[in-house]
């Protein structure tokens, strides 16, 4: 993608990704999402649910990248401190967010409300809700940071709800050819086709299957004619050596 | 897991992890092929295939865990750049080894031996040879980093032999209780429980099934008596509120 285009960096908090319990699937969709966007996600990084971590990462990232995203560590429960640790990492300090208050209170029958689910509202100071078409409880912005639930499908709604409020860039095309050859086969006219090609990025991914060795080769690239320029060159390389292939346009 | 355990840290090298393209499936074996060793993956980052970042991340991982592992980016292609990134990460040059040079050789056809094929014989000086029963080009370890490939039967096959080699600390255990209720509802009681637990790690994971609501409480120490004193705690919180519970033991 073009170095003009906006960038993110994801924060996913949660010792039972770490410890191996859940598999993460908030990385994937936040790559897809923002990429459709335009958006480049430049680095993850995955942290325990401690302060220090969490402060370090979040800092790291929005120093570095036009958005940042957090998923996880936004409930009721002890081990739920994204938010104030958001709040630590930007320097303000937390509050009793209002509006978040009055979804809360409408949201819980009155024997339900308790201090443990009201904490939910406690966000940094200046806040921007981020809409729960799901389960009520908001996320939030403050400066470039979104912080939202770690639960796939509400975090997956709550992206919906915000990503218009994101900046995209040009977007972002690819293409994937299949090469019916081990890719060590075609490395070397690879690594020069990516040097004839430097606004597109060239990943190469071998695979096995029934016992027939391949690569997926993915061309990435706001610009569709030098997609289309490094594409020609893998296939004129390939046909010249009798490799088959298979092209597929994804997006 | 106590304080002492040994740390590790985890840098997958991968545009295609970002772009979401390849959901990354070589965290969670990792986070728990290490955690049956006692070993706590305390944080994983996913980096661009580019130098300054990789570089970055490895570099402040082995500052702070006892082990480092990588994944991805020791093929033969432009874009496998994590052998010479870990060389410049713990300073020292790039030099052919001459074991996985002779494996290599021994592995291709004459005709099949090529330029970028060699290339993954290219390692850090003073690199140990990780085996790789799978397609031969070897791994390997320098100073407290070990250089694995991305994909995961490989990638799994390597640890396997690799495992035994490390040195872990006192197994840890885990018990998951499954309440059914909200997380709000039980909050406080799981905060005071931590409280009262420092050694056992408290994680709260919220389920809905059937529409029904439910938590998933996971203890997790290398102190069976401290889990069974915080699981002990907790049932009886739940049976004098009448929720109902179902107890898993897990490892």
């Amino acid at each position: 993608m073009s170095e003009t285009n906006p960038t993110a960096g994801l924060v996913v908090v949660g010792n039972e990704i770490l410890s191996g319990r859940t598999a993460d699937a908030n990385m994937s969709y936040l790559g897809q999402a923002l990429g459709a966007l335009g958006i480049r996600l430049v680095e993850a990084r995955v942290v325990a649910d401690e302060e220090a971590s969490i402060v370090e990462a979040v800092n790291a990232l929005r120093a570095r990248c036009t958005y940042v995203f957090t998923t996880g560590g936004i409930g009721p429960t002890h081990d739920d401190i994204t938010s104030a640790c958001v709040a630590a990492a930007v320097g303000r300090p937390m509050e009793r967010n209002k509006e978040a208050e009055r979804r809360l209170l409408a949201f819980y029958p009155p024997e339900k409300v308790n201090e443990a689910r009201m904490k939910m509202a406690d966000m940094p100071v200046g806040a921007e809700l981020i809409d729960n078409p799901v389960s009520v409880a908001p996320g939030f912005r403050v400066e470039n940071v979104y912080v939202l639930p770690g639960v796939p499908r509400i975090m997956q709604a709550m992206f919906e709800l915000l990503r218009h409020r994101l900046k995209g860039g040009a977007p972002l095309r690819s293409k994937t050819v299949v090469c019916y050859c081990g890719e060590g086969e075609i490395a070397t006219a690879l690594g020069a086709i990516q040097k004839d090609h430097p606004g597109v990025d060239i990943g190469s991914y071998p695979f096995m299957r029934m016992g027939t060795p391949g690569t997926s080769i993915v061309f990435r690239s706001t610009d569709e004619a030098a997609i289309a320029s490094a594409t020609s060159a893998l296939l004129e390389e390939t046909r010249s050596r009798g490799f088959e292939t298979d092209e597929q346009m994804l997006a």
